[in-house]
């Protein structure tokens, strides 16, 4: 196998696709925001990723086995405009893979005619989030103002230390190649997977794109790891607390 | 010396040979499983890698050095199933690594015209085993099946996080190089070498390959563990328990 | 992205400029002292390193990203004497990358004519700081002596292990391309952000060079980082000391 | 500065030399051992090997920086034989580094016409020793007869884990290149530098080789070390013993 491999599943035409990456990171916050729109919009699969600079793995499903990957998917949405959503499980292992990494994926999204792209991404705040705010960064003043206009913030020194890893690079190496692209992070705690924040994200995505999903399943996710987070509670503190769900139940 | 070298030290014909590694890993189970085979069977070294990727380091023995490296050894079974087995003291050290050695494994395995292959290994259970399954993961539907027809078990989520190194990589890239590859782990406590799962695996392997193994040498070895495990126990308990070995002289 | 990209952003004619690095390290006093010549003397950016071997990632001000890269700027003083004064916010990330790194920046160095070039750093004593010195190593004899001239301190076996990072390569690579380059290193706690340090570093570097630089905005900094390290005194001691400050403001 | 750069310092005729390679390890042994010869058999600096894989630093002497690297000297004996000496601070930095530099040490062999090789180092034994046992390995069944013949040791099993890094690349990479090759390593505490040691290992080498070198100013370092381990084992101890150095002046 080559340093990378490109392998064609589809090619659908596309019109105009903005590429939205969401790979793992903290919360895996931008992987549940683009493994949501995949699924909830149907997306196929057009392109895979192979790479000497994922992990030496495979992922094990029903018996059969799959190379560390990461795949771009083909949605369209039912307002017309065409995604191109990029998902997988791994980031690349070194400095150097980052880099190359990036340069393909912006490789695969040139030759789709992407022109906009969005690194979906959490914040860490180190503290448990009640009202899930987006934080931005994005590379021409001109998608610094559309995002300012859905409401995303921007705080002098966050995220502390810039972005880094692939979101990072996709806004320092898009816009070497005249990407126009932003960066959405949601807050979040940092300590445990985070629909709500996905969902956040999402919320402003849809603004700035023109599209809408559903968000019913990321919910009931969000709803699963409350009850998580409720019971790591209780179990720090001795005292069970009841849950909505036992609430709901009562009488 | 290039980043890999492939020494030819013998070229028999071998018909059919169905690709086996063992290299080190959890609980050494498939190192174990492949230097059984070659010593029972009287396998001949047919080639070396030496690589880059391995350790800058080498052996000793009687005090002669031997640079680190890989070796194939045919097999001649007297079912009549040739084996092309590849044992060795090191994994590659890095990611690139990994992949770059796995695919000189199958160049090999390309030039015997191996066209199915068996990575073996263990999977830590964190626990002593009493009885030991063995779990499975394959690259084609087919090989899914032959594995459980002889009792390999699947489960879900396991192992978790996939495989990692040669044995995972054989699988993944084995599948881009239509080498029709299976996983085969043996569960072991991760805690110490292991020649009882090594004998579970190889028992699976006897199944689908069709050959036949005599396992004396590995069961010595397995009491011998046994033995160091009872003493470990005592150690922690401060009372001897007697051995098997001491019962059998008893009266 | 290639594994280096030197970007042109201006083409000033400059004559026998000298060449100044002030890469982060040690108390961040090289960096301090670099940006400050840039600040002071109103530098204009000439060339921008983005390089596969800095860390991978963007800063983010005002919104707006910014890939990881190192910048030289044309800086004209008063005196007549040109400097070329490289800045940025990372090192490389490994041992060969600091190799090749070095090398770039030189190849910018010979581009302009450089032949003489000063390394900027600091230097750790471990506790704090009553007078700066500043220690010395050169490529030459002659540069030796000329920082010997100007007070630079040279003593046994120090800084011991040597330097390391781009520093060290200045010396070590500007050495072997005929570049006669000296490393300035400021004494420093090692502990704080040092400006002090940068000043003495600075105060060194006029005089070899022959140009005066307004040290106000670093006496400025200078003064904060007193403040801070007066608080995390009164903290450690539980009594406040007043500072100079205060004591302005009495009566 | 490319990967690896051999610089040529001089070209003096040399008669088929053994090549002696020390560089820095266990207690410093192989270094010391060389470095005694380079000096007192009066060597000249013949070859230096600058690399990538050296840690991007310079040492400072005199206020002069050198750029690491390794050297060869050449040692004309006064029994006749011919040395060449490698010597230098630095082992490569990485895996692969170790077998690129390992291999250009060996071209430089080479072209010397070098035919037989010693790597020099120590084995750490974890305790202070009192009669310094000198281990070997070769490449060949007649070499390692040699070391037998002057009264090298041959344990099982000993060293553990073989031997690492550029000393045993020597042996690993010269078997691969008909240079035959043994490497001497003295048993040493492993906590400090040991001249002791170093002096262990030289005798043998004498007499496998055939020359003289004086011991004297090694005796001299391991009688500065023995004082410093006395002072340690008083500082441990609370009470002071009378040192030889005492005793020598008592009345």
């Amino acid at each position: 196998m080559d340093e990378f491999e490109v392998e064609t599943l589809a090619d659908p035409d596309l019109s105009d696709p903005v590429l939205v990456e969401g790979l793992p990171g903290v919360g895996h916050v931008g992987k549940l925001a683009a493994e949501h729109l995949v699924e909830e919009l149907d997306g196929d699969a057009v392109r895979r990723i192979y790479s000497q600079h994922f992990p030496p793995q495979v992922a094990i499903e029903d018996g059969r086995s799959e190379l560390a990957n990461a795949e771009f998917h083909a949605v369209q949405t039912e307002q017309g405009q065409d995604l191109l959503v990029l998902t997988g499980d791994h980031q690349a292992q070194s400095n150097r893979g980052h880099y190359l990494l990036t340069d393909r994926i912006l490789d695969v999204a040139a030759e789709f005619g992407v022109d906009r792209a969005f690194a979906l991404g959490g914040v860490p705040t180190g503290e448990l989030i009640e009202e899930y705010d987006v934080l931005g960064a994005g590379t021409t003043d001109d998608v610094v103002a559309d995002l300012e206009d859905v409401g995303v913030e921007f705080r002098d020194d966050e995220p502390a230390g810039g972005i880094v890893g692939v979101s990072g690079l996709m806004l320092g190496l898009g816009e070497r190649r005249d990407i126009e692209t932003a960066c959405l992070m949601g807050e979040t705690s940092g300590y445990l997977v985070d629909p709500k924040s996905a969902q956040a994200v999402l919320t402003v995505l849809e603004d700035l794109v023109g599209f809408e999903v559903d968000f019913g399943s990321l919910e009931d996710r969000a709803e699963e790891m409350e009850e998580v987070v409720r019971k790591i509670q209780e179990m720090e503190q001795g005292t069970p607390t009841p849950s909505d769900e036992d609430l709901r139940y009562i009488g």
